[in-house]
């Protein structure tokens, strides 16, 4: 096992990252208070791990309430997280539980949303069961749930006492889901690490194939990367809003397709390319660059291009992202592979370009 | 006009009090950024003062938006939540807008609720138009909404960036209303300071004929008392608690009698009343300040026993409070007027005898 740290000063915490360690009862210890501990998970990670969780955190002397979602991006809503306050309260959770979001990217928002107010806030702990999770939204303290007008509308910045990822939790994850991941690791190197980028193409196919050392190594990467990113700038005043590289576009993906249609790594994927095509038409990336992230991001098994919805709907959908601000988009562009900056006052027609030129 | 300023580190803000002060351009200007200020009232409040607060946000360079929500503690609900963010989306306010929370303390915790979640966290200012409001609920950036099993259980702190308190919208205030705040002007004198609830059995009847320099003293002092208790203890693990006082027992009575039904204040008057009972019972408060508790709660033109509910309905609706933890329900108990401890272990029966006595 290896741990790395977000600093965040007293709201600092360990990233723990190994094999096996789901149920190790001591990284539950160190953070359980006298209270509840309420495992919040999704009906499909609940048949593989929350016995063995729940049996870890008994160990650790908790009394322990499951709260069963459904699994699907459709779950980081308001009924859902209605749900999990009714089951808490009914309960009698008080003041001094703690939250445990076991699962993916959409378990880990909702969890952590639900800590973030449950009472006015509750400490919780992330154990991500996705590749997605375990190298990106489970590090951050980044919660949410989506409303109909736009993704992650309404959340709050929370931080885990601590992150659980146990990497063989990902034997049990379907190939599509792997991949979906994989645009989020190419992110990583992308928007910030020029070797980490060299890396991931020349060990795509190990990934791919679930090769344990690989996964690792790259899953440890970008936690180190995103720590870094976290302890300087926590609340996206600055550098950490180059995280959203291909967000953007990619959240209007996933609004456009309707919520769950695309995995969210699938829409950023695609997302990244249509960055990747603005970046060129602005000056910025050479032609070249773009072709090397439109391969790796292929090489993935991912999509380059988005669904079938007109280029001017994209657009739209954009208008009201959370990265919007005065009705002017504000993008992440690459400068080159491994190197990204904010820009805003890009012109309608360019973003249009860019959208239609992933497609070709 | 007064400025008193609560000390928190970079989330220190003023509190300002004065007369005619609602509209004064700078106290605006002071706090807003480049983008939206999105007004949240209520339909009693707007007709009344949202001409004038728009005004003087947009002599101070803002877009406006208003969002006018219905009155009444209904309004603390996810639904009424769930329409603002609907209207700052459809507005496309950006994560640079600015809350303007603007009515009594259902507005405040309502909108200072929003702002802490929208877009995971935008900048709130409190203009509060009741005394409840001036004197307690938005100072300190409690936030929250009710939930079907209890108040505030969904919540965030969130303080404020400037509370701009103007004497002067209290005259417009229902004397029921007015009421009402006393009972949370009379708390602040009885958990934590003998002087000034000395000086309130002084000038019971100058603060309901709403004297305005009576009302302006009794505001600063409880400004005064409540940024003190916050500085030293924001989140509520220690000292703040005592903030507390009667809220237990209210808490339960405004879900026995349904939400709407008594005023907050109204309820909390009666929670005092059982509180010291309570006091008296476990050995801490002797019968004389029982009766003189009892008493200036009376000359408030307050209630002094609770709605017509079985004693056993409002123990059991206390164990869900959410100053529940494992089961074990704690209360803000006076050791003599103006000094309170927080005490856990008290049986049922005690605690029972307490409500009854209150009725006699």
């Amino acid at each position: 096992m290896e741990s790395l740290r977000v600093e965040l000063g007293s709201r600092s915490y360990p990233i723990h990252i190994g094999a096996g360690i789901v149920d190790r009862v001591p990284l539950y210890e160190a953070v359980l208070g006298r209270g509840t501990a309420a495992i919040v998970t999704n009906d499909v990670v609940a048949p593989l791990y929350l016995a063995r969780v729940q049996k870890a955190l008994e160990a650790a002397g908790a009394r322990v309430v499951p709260v069963v979602v459904p699994d699907g991006e459709q779950a980081k809503s308001w009924p859902t997280l209605d749900r999990v306050f009714e089951e808490l309260l009914a309960a009698r959770c008080g003041r001094d539980s703690v939250l445990v979001a076991l699962g993916g990217g959409v378990v880990g928002d909702l969890a952590g949303f639900a800590a973030a107010v449950y009472q006015r806030g509750v400490p919780f702990i992330q154990v991500p069961t996705t590749l997605l999770a375990q190298v990106d939204s489970s590090v951050g303290g980044k919660t949410a749930i989506n409303h109909e007008r736009g993704k992650n509308m309404i959340g709050a910045f929370h931080q885990p006492r601590a992150v659980i990822s146990d990497v063989r939790t990902l034997d049990t994850l379907p190939q599509r889901e792997l991949k979906a991941g994989l645009a989020e690791v190419i992110k990583h190197g992308l928007a910030l690490d020029r070797a980490f980028t060299e890396w991931l193409e020349e060990n795509m196919e190990r990934l791919l194939q679930r090769e344990p050392v690989a996964l690792g190594y790259a899953i440890r990467r970008c936690c180190e990367l995103k720590a870094a990113v976290v302890a300087e700038d926590e609340r996206e005043s600055g550098v950490r809003a180059l995280l959203n590289f291909g967000h953007t576009f990619g959240h209007a993906i996933e609004a456009g397709a309707g919520y769950g249609r695309w995995l969210h790594g699938e829409a950023v994927a695609a997302g990244m390319v249509m960055a990747a095509e603005l970046s060129q038409r602005v000056g910025l990336l050479d032609k070249g660059d773009v072709t090397r992230v439109r391969s790796l991001i292929g090489r993935a098994g991912l999509p380059t291009a988005g669904p079938p919805i007109p280029a001017e709907h994209l657009v739209e959908l954009m208008a009201v992202d959370k990265k919007a601000a005065r009705g002017e988009l504000r993008f992440v562009l690459l400068q080159g592979v491994g190197k990204s900056s904010l820009r805003g006052g890009i012109g309608a027609p360019l973003i249009h370009e860019a959208i239609v030129a992933a497609v070709q």
